[in-house]
């Protein structure tokens, strides 16, 4: 039987500084018949990632932002329930990015059938967004080598996790940082680390890190920016590669935040920044995903799924990347 | 006959934010006579430059600094004045990185024999380490495109100036920020930047960058750092390349500078960031100051020298690089 409503949780007002609650309106519209060639989908597992931060705020970013009124967007795991394209049938599930609600509505392009043999869940973390922003963002954007050092901050979140994993795959000495002491000890247990501090315990940043990285830095995957940032440019080896992937300490500021002036360091270094996105890798993720499937399904990489319940939770659950709630890919489970 | 007595500038003492002329020492010394395979050059041209400054500071630094009581370093050009090597005959001229002093003592290793059809001076400048600077930061790290639009800052400088050059050799549109109407009139005239400013007399960085830069900053070459650099930040185009040569507004800070955090825009613009040296190209040195020989005979590329005169005078030479006294290639004429 065809569902008659959906609901929606619409951008009310742009954040300014930290989000809250009051910036999202849950509204219920009509879901229309179908159309020849469209699919009605429902969400199962609806994603929230720092990044939505940016397409909130009005400011420069590389999508269009999301408009007040607007359906807040972000991916999805969902499954048919209705189908009038050959390509899907009901009960069919897909990784689609569909935004905050409950139904929508497809032609089929860009949404990708799952493969019914690992949780779907997975397909909106480890074998799906955040799993392949950590390999191409390790692998691509900084080449890591056995035997090198490989920093992290953010990791035990659901990219400095997978990254990690990764870059011991790849032979080389993994020091994460996260913030709490039951994050560090999954990332040391779980995911393979090396050594790994709470930097929210940790005074001395730049102290922590000489003692943890013994012969320098190599690699340095980044999440968070800030403070961290800063101690891990000072310890730089010659020919170190950077992956800015996240600057979550920096989203939530309503102007730039001040600290020193870091690109000296580049030079003595003769080090490479680079920032990217995972969306343009598109071309190259059939591939990647066979890899970190085979990666996943050998223990070689674990990861770990922290699940909101409920749809009307879905701003709760945002806001609290901020604050640090989640370990792992966090997801907000509708149905 | 053999000359006696040689004329040293050594570090008196290691300078506390700007250098000053007491930070260095005259000091002469007996020159000794020559053994088998050596050579005795007298410097002709001794070359000041910013980097320097790294090099006397007690800062981790990409070379031991100079100790205090030590010969300043730098590069120079030379004539041989006695040879027991037979490499060398008396009368060449050579490019030799003989420091602050007006005779040294050579096995010949190192030494490049100078091309008598240009002349000598172009060894420190144009067709030396500040021309290959600009060579390989420009081409091997930012690979510009024709129709790019590349950013200099120190566009009027011995690097910025022939940056920009390269860069219009290349086919990209080119702008220059200079420290003086008088250097903004000669790169527009000479070095053929389609534009430029006066950033001491420039209130918005921003907007005139945004005013001169109608279709964004593909490629920034840096040589300053600072408020500029975080002008252009800004402004960045998808995939851009910036090249970290020099931070010359930050060299006497005695502590680092507070600026905005910049890296989120990296995200933005998927953006590199990369610092260099030029020494870690010095095995395609050959090769690159052939094709740059050949620029500057067919007049694609001009520069200009600013010399000062005296051995004497290379404390303040040097000091005056900070106050951007030169422009182009400042050099100090000892004999």
């Amino acid at each position: 039987m065809h569902p008659q409503t959906n609901r929606q949780f619409v951008l009310a007002s742009r954040p300014n500084g930290m989000p809250s609650p009051e910036n999202f309106k849950l509204v219920e519209t009509p879901i229309p018949e179908l159309k020849d060639g469209e699919i009605l989908v429902r969400a199962m597992y609806l994603s929230v990632d720092p990044y939505m931060r940016g397409r909130i705020s009005g400011m420069r970013s590389y999508a269009a932002p999301v408009e007040v009124g607007q359906v807040m967007v972000g991916g999805g795991v969902a499954k048919v329930v209705e189908s009038k394209n050959p390509e899907f049938k009901p009960g069919d599930a897909v990784d689609i990015y569909m935004g905050w609600q409950e139904y929508t509505i497809s032609n089929g392009r860009g949404v990708r059938k799952l493969d019914p043999s690992v949780a779907v869940s997975t397909a909106e973390g480890v074998l799906g967004m955040t799993g392949l922003t950590a390999y191409f963002g390790l692998l691509d954007v900084c080449h890591p080598k056995a035997g090198e050092t490989v920093v992290v901050s953010g990791a035990a979140g659901a990219v400095g996790s997978v990254v990690g994993q990764i870059a011991k795959i790849k032979g080389c000495r993994t020091v994460g940082i996260a913030g709490g002491d039951d994050k560090v000890a999954w990332i040391l247990k779980d995911c393979g680390y090396d050594a790994a501090f709470n930097y929210k315990t940790t005074g001395n940043y730049s102290a922590k890190l000489k003692e943890l990285c013994p012969n320098g830095i190599d690699v340095y995957f980044d999440n968070v920016g800030g403070q961290i940032t800063d101690a891990v440019f000072g310890l730089l080896n010659v020919g170190a590669r950077i992956s800015i992937c996240g600057q979550i300490s920096q989203y939530n500021n309503s102007k730039p935040e001040m600290g020193p002036r870091l690109l000296s360091m580049l030079i003595v270094a003769r080090a490479k920044v680079q920032g990217f996105l995972v969306s343009d890798y598109a071309a190259q993720f059939g591939p990647a995903l066979t890899e970190m499937t085979g990666w996943v399904r050998e223990g070689k990489i674990k990861y770990r799924e922290d699940i909101v319940e409920g749809f009307e939770n879905l701003p709760q659950a945002f806001i609290g990347l901020f604050h640090g709630e989640n370990i792992g890919k966090r997801l907000v489970h509708v149905s």
